[in-house]
């Protein structure tokens, strides 16, 4: 638990040893933020050893958890992704990976898996393909990440994306595919161009960054207006603003400063910090927009308070108009599929309906959205079939009740 | 996992809410010294919390194990102590008493174990009661403890030992007494009294410290020799001293000093120095020994490879000549049943067969063990069946051929 | 010793009491990093306590030294900054003020300093004004910093630089200014402004990030060449990269990702890493440089390796011709008063005197430096006689041969 | 600063080279615990570094220190100690022999020193001799340290103590002994003998354990009473009780049991354990005790406190009659020579004058303490000129009125 550099630094890093290895970066939205909650888990059954690292969220985790109690099981964590476990090692099939097939085609929702056991790993993505999973290969060996710019930091070449109900198996042999049974309709989370992907990967079939670029190019051509500069909230709105300049031909500016001391924060779990809307320290630059009329682009509003933050910022630094525009559309419900949105009645487009009213509680002279449609204008090209819950209500899934962190932290 | 002080320091202590608590002190016996092994390990089932601590060692562990791995069960940790966790949540039993007997009743070996629960602490001492359990009272309040030593320490009341077999169940009405199924003769730990448990402390119907004086008496009695003075390897031989002094007639010395600042080491789990035979450092003096004929008086001899070290040092502290005398019979066997005593390869006495050669090993003048009709002469008063295996060999339960470490560790 | 968040977490600052406070960030330029070397830096002689905090290097240090210790005054650090402090024990004069001016008109070259003692603060800058300090203004307390942005971050109001020259004394009765007794010609750092300062501060009577907007601008009309886009290497290219940009009429774009998780490190002491070129992680976007015909500004090249790489990594990603504009001239000596500049032989510049080899060494197809006189036009405006050393060698003060580091730390 | 073992653990051992070394242990009984007061202090001036250790107390350091700052001196530590170095650095001689020679006869009080400079290891005792110093060899090398029981420890050979007034000079040639100019009776502190001193160290031409056994036979001749059993408070009282019960043929037992798990916090500084009083947990043996009529044998009573805590503790246990015995004088006066007393008000036997009195605070129902005459009848052996100031009142040097911490802390 904690920072990766801090937990694997080089002196633990020496120490490892093999072939094979899995890790794990989460905020691990089902299960507190706890020693015993860590990824990759891993458990030791007869002659087996396995590890798990998951990324998403298991929609029927309760459900299942209550039926394995019952037969006897005791779960050591309270993440959904312990389930998996223990369906496993009830299986009757032989291979690792048909046991596995067995236990996963019981779990409904998100998941993007890693498994490590002995001299294999095996990566899967759930039939609906939430989250993104790709394959790379630097000289003889095989890598699997969520996101392509890990592929470059190690400098691996990109091979293809996992598909959704794609199973892959990296052994001394290579790579082998297979398939879950369950078919679905994939639903990739359109969530992941608007926020959550860095913007230097490839997902879906498509690169963030210029998905970025054209959600500010349509957000330009929908929702005009005269400024003297356009502006972002960085670094998340960057490249919508960039796009967004372009498209209206008024200069983009940086208008404010991300201080870099203070960003180290931002993965910490178990803070406040951690939330999307979390309050690193911008300070506007004075001279840019003392006396301006300001475009202000941001990617998207959650709760609205570190907006309404920034803004008061930018109208002090001496700003004598702003304008906000969003790049998606509003948010207005909550995702069962692994985004750590907070709960209903903590997003402002679900208890202010009037966008005006948005507008006015986080203090801008204009407030424009991208609308649904012109935000799927803008992404579709590799995809169009995408899971836009949060701004629809439309899920891709059955959702029980208490599909989320309640079943499993208290 | 660490040092009783450290892990609860007076911050930590603050922290700690509620009116039942249990602890643990341990060398981890059987299961390796890893955080997932430290003790009290607790569970989550359903509407169900349960800790354990647990002191001894179970000898059909692997057997219990292998068995609720076939029917599904994952285990969290390598200590024999989670068995009883897997057994109690797969009992048919509606109270958690009678879950526990259902589970423990298929339990052989030593297991000394508190269980906390909800406004519950459960104290139990397996049918044989190989480990000392003692009930205690401060206030209004009950306290469970292996040792009466540390109801002095936080000045609480002596009330009575926990009989073997005996489950004793501490809510808010009291103390509740309840018995196992299983019925066995008593075979409480001999070793207990020769070095195990603290000298101020009272087991098994008797007092540690004068059960070892009297220890020193009957050497005295058996293997009188003349000499100058009689001293001890402290703090262990201290009590036997004195009585092979007094009833010898020759004066007790000080020969060695302890050196208080190094001690600390003595509890850390994972180092050699753990070992019955741990290298404190002592430090002869000098002036008390030189020119002396002396006789070293020392609880037991395990390795002796401590013993040779002090005696090397005692002999180049002047002594003219060194008779020892060891207040146990020659330890030969392994135990089954908690202490930590090292493989059968490693006890001299079942290397070397004959004393003599042992004390030229050792580089005494002469060397004596008490004999076991001597030991059982010196202890016999509130008891007279102890397990005496280590010293003859003779177990009181059936004893897996695989009953140890091997089994979990690897 | 450490990180500002680490050293001064929430537990500290909640034990700090008192009304007046100094404090330091410093990478320790002459002295090493080890914690004797850590500022402030405390003495109590007799009754008085002081304190100080000092940027800059005094260049006459060695000398001063010399003469002290041959006077009994023993160096409890190596820093320059404690030279200060012998000087003023012994200075006859009454009052701290009048001790300091005496003792600081014996010191050449750079200090920027805070003194702390008993309800007095004094901030005071060299009479050539090297570094930058700010007066500010929070409710009815005075605040000092080298830059504006952190008046910023804790909402204080700016009121004014302090002179070169000026002593500033803050009392509970206000703030009174002195002045230091030597008279010269001021010579600001213009390094500040190409790099070293932040953009959102305001020095030297001018805005850092407009300075860098103009020099970008200036840059494209000395140094055009077309292009498919201009990109910078992020964060501190950036804003010459937009002026050259919007002069050129060529498109910005984000074409290198900055990987925030990374930039922790950034101003860890003793690594390697706090030098000018540290290599934070830089990721390229692909997509958007791929086949393109690309201008990469950066704000100045040191040593030439950081930039080789990055130009390698845009290369990698598909740039098809890259044409780097730097937005000031090779430096080429170094500095004495207090910029962490590596030796002369490591400058590149010093090294490699014909800028089109320097442009093969680091692998572009253009390379082009502003001149001196481009980025005098584009500093200009509130001051001009500013220090350029580091670009033409004069210097403004008397320097002697070995007032670096080397008369300290050996 | 810290335990040794934790400071100087193995990682850190391993990375010191060199062939000369010095360390310390030490309670700063001069100077708060803080780490710049952590010893051995080092200084660097011109060409010459020289470290210190300083167990002892200077007398005259106030009218020194004040005298050294006016001259312009800083200190950066508030121990006596330092005053040394400053004498030093301001020597006109041109040996390092000779400069200490001339800046130690300026101290008085009680001074062993150790001094390391390059390639030579320097130690001395001041011309009174208050505290031990020794001289062993190791091989080739040569050791000094305060008491033999170092040497033990290391296996190295006693040579000789190092006299009062005498300076050992250890290089590579060998040892070489030079004086110290001023010229006194000696005056060996009684303490050392009393307490102070390790029982298996040899100092002032004496065995410890050997005194304090002889004290104990002067203690039974001198306050015979009849009892049940002699018994001691550990491990300090240990020596006098087995002297008084051979004498008094009363037979001794262990009455009290030390838990050696708490031991640890004893050398902590800043913590009141420290003191010589400290409250090691003690437990009794009630089963040795209960009924008893018991002679309890302490090496000395400070404040008084620990000692009724103990005395209640038996009680307790069952004893029926306690009598107290006392192997030294009352301790009625202040120490100025490094002994960590508290102050005269909290010395029990300055505020209570009757001994019976103090007899009755402590809970006992006879004390007796060993008389001057008695006390200096078993220690004379090796010397007979005493600084017995904390039993009498006479102190060997001129005592300013303010030569104790008042001085340096505030």
């Amino acid at each position: 638990m904690g920072l990766v550099p801090e937990v694997l630094n080089k002196n633990k890093m020496e120490t490892l040893k093999g072939d094979y290895a899995i890790g794990h970066v989460r905020y691990s939205t089902t299960g507190s933020s706890i020693l015993k909650n860590a990824q990759p888990f891993m458990i030791k059954h007869n002659r087996l050893s396995v590890s798990i690292a998951h990324n998403g969220n298991l929609v029927n985790a309760g459900k299942l958890k209550r039926e394995l109690e019952k037969q006897g099981s005791i779960f050591h964590s309270t993440m959904d992704s312990e389930i998996v476990l223990h369906l496993l090692v009830r299986s009757k099939q032989e291979a690792l990976e048909d046991k596995l097939i067995e236990a996963l085609d019981k779990c409904d929702g998100a998941f993007t898996m890693l498994f490590l056991s002995d001299k294999k790993i095996i990566g899967v993505r759930d039939p609906q393909g939430f989250h993104p999973l790709c394959l790379g290969k630097k000289g003889d060996s095989f890598v699997l990440s969520s996101e392509t710019c890990s592929l470059d930091l190690i400098e691996a070449e990109f091979i293809r994306e996992v598909e959704p109900g794609e199973m892959v198996v990296i052994t001394e042999n290579g790579v082998e595919s297979r398939r879950l049974k369950k078919k679905c309709e994939p639903a990739p989370c359109i969530f992941e161009f608007i926020y959550f992907a860095r913007p230097d990967s490839f997902i879906f079939g498509d690169s963030v960054y210029q998905v970025r670029e054209r959600l500010g190019v349509q957000l330009a051509k929908d929702n005009f207006v005269e400024a003297d500069l356009v502006m972002s909230i960085p670094d998340s709105g960057n490249y919508a603003a960039l796009g967004y300049a372009r498209e209206s031909g008024i200069p983009f500016e940086f208008g404010m400063i991300r201080n870099h001391y203070i960003g180290r924060t931002f993965i910490q779990p178990s803070q406040e910090m951690r939330q999307h809307g979390v309050r690193i320290k911008l300070n506007p630059i004075k001279e840019a927009i003392r006396g301006k009329k300001v475009i202000v682009v941001e990617d998207s509003i959650v709760r609205g308070i570190t907006t309404s933050s920034r803004i008061k910022a930018i109208r002090e630094a001496g700003a004598k108009e702003i304008h906000m525009r969003i790049s998606c559309p509003p948010i207005k419900h909550p995702c069962f599929y692994g985004i750590d949105f907070p709960s209903k009645k903590e997003l402002i487009a679900n208890q202010i309906k009037d966008v005006d009213a948005i507008g006015d509680f986080i203090g801008v002279d204009s407030l424009k959205y991208l609308s649904v449609e012109g935000m799927m204008k803008a992404v579709s090209k590799g995809c169009n079939s995408f899971c836009t819950a949060c701004f629809t209500g439309v899920y891709p899934t059955k959702v029980c009740k208490n599909s989320r962190k309640s079943d499993f932290d208290s």
